[in-house]
């Protein structure tokens, strides 16, 4: 089955240490896309200028993700650049032009409303709130979000809650969100927020699903070099998706191996700036590190 | 088989936000033999002082922990006084006084000198050095260590680790050591320094192991309420020391199951103040928490 991934489609500018990149393909609509591609058919929704480059059209469709969706709109493409530290985990905005995102609105083509698995990757809540009402009847809705959201939507945010399956944070985002330091017991607060399944990333520390089956320890792949962790989560979640679009069974019985396989691609993403690393990967490639996390976690 | 341990004896009083507890039984050495006692007999080499409470002898002894190592002096027992913040991650030392632990030497009695595991829980380099110089073909040793003496005994710290089998130290003190970011490029460099294993302490993010056979992503069993961290890492390390002397076959073919053994009695020492709760519980607990943590790590 098809995912839906509606979040933005930005160009990224990053500096880190030892190298710049502009204008790399990036976006959290982008990144998703791109993992997802690797398990499901994907459809994209999301917002370009008329200055955004052939090359990246043709990124996606090399990765067979539906352009229907996706707006080519007069002006400029969304432009975020930053820069990272040497340790690779703080990182600060040195611009953000919203460019043709400022007035953007995701309207769905027809068929694009009755897919069952829905991403509503980082992008403003109210925007996520406008895809769902499009949706005829999901069947498996997960949102993702940012800290911008809680310091700025949080009304917003807090409405989505009840509307979704399974809700993705990282750990400060959920402390934000709960003023709880303890990871565990801030989850115990999301659900009451209303999402069935929560899912807490931890970056190089993995991730903790909870849901009605308890919890699941998800371990993040060993990387001994970070190059880029623009777009690990966005990934890990489209990573998720993909493979749950894809699986057959339960989403219940399927949920521990679609964040394995999304903490994986995830794991790509890191190695390389923006999608440079993401888009020269196989399948086969994605199942060799996954059959080294079975390895590295057995006992 | 028994373990020999020796670090430090201490009496400890902890604050939190929400309470105060006084000349609680503390040090590495305490911890790491009652957590080593669920599993095999324990040998404690220390100091305390005349003024150390009966109370802790008996504790001792309900362990079966073997005091012949344990030397009496006139003065003070060491005692450590300390303050964590609200999220439990924070703390500082509020008080230091060594006591009959500034001259101490500790001198095996000849029957300890055969012990074939030998955990060097935190303490000076220079008496873990000393209790090695002493023993005659240990199977497999183990030193734990603190930022303390990376700062002030670096030089003793870097002529054990050729002596070790294991090294265990906590990712900022990895840092510290190596000067590396990444926890992975950390490993590697210490394992240059001579271990032949390499534990890395992530507190309630896990642990993990470096050896020939690779890596081991080490769990921590998940907490929604830590009342104290005081120990948990000395009581990881004696929970696995424990598991590894008692184990038939081989170090290597143990060392995995052994950190999940310890992970599990360091997260009880976490739920009360000092060693309270992990001298409550029996080894059933501990059996349970182990087939939990296998559930909530299995995909």
């Amino acid at each position: 089955m098809s995912v839906l991934i509606v979040g933005s489609t930005a160009l990224d500018s990053i500096k880190t240490p030892n190298a710049e990149n502009p204008r790399l393909l990036g976006g959290s609509a982008s990144h998703a896309a791109v993992a997802a591609s690797f398990f499901s058919p994907v459809k994209l929704v999301g917002v370009v200028g008329d200055d955004f480059p052939k090359k990246y059209f043709d990124l996606y469709r090399r990765h067979k993700i539906n352009l229907d969706g996706l707006q080519i709109l007069p002006g400029k493409t969304f432009h975020w650049s930053g820069e990272y530290e040497a340790n690779m985990n703080n990182r600060r905005t040195l611009l953000t032009e919203l460019g043709v995102f400022e007035t953007f609105t995701p309207t769905l083509p027809k068929v694009h409303q009755d897919t069952l698995f829905v991403l509503l990757a980082n992008i403003a809540p109210a925007l996520q709130h406008h895809v769902l009402d499009q949706m005829r009847r999901p069947k498996f809705v997960v949102a993702d979000t940012m800290d911008l959201w809680l310091n700025i939507a949080l009304k917003d945010l807090l409405k989505l809650l009840p509307r979704l399956d399974g809700f993705v944070l990282n750990d400060s985002e959920a402390h934000q969100l709960t003023k709880e330091d303890n990871v565990f017991t801030a989850i115990k607060k999301i659900h009451q927020l209303g999402p069935k399944y929560v899912i807490i990333k931890k970056g190089s520390h993995g991730s903790v699903l909870s849901g009605p089956r308890g919890h699941f320890i998800c371990p993040a792949y060993p990387l001994s070099a970070v190059v880029d962790p623009t777009g690990a989560g966005d990934s890990f979640v489209g990573g998720l998706m993909g493979y749950l679009a894809a699986a057959r069974g339960s989403v219940e019985a399927n949920l521990r191996r679609a964040m394995i396989y999304g903490s994986v691609v995830a794991s790509f993403c890191c190695e390389g700036f923006g999608l440079t690393r993401t888009t020269k990967i196989k399948r086969a490639d994605i199942e060799r590190r996954v059959k080294e996390l079975e390895k590295l976690t057995e006992f």
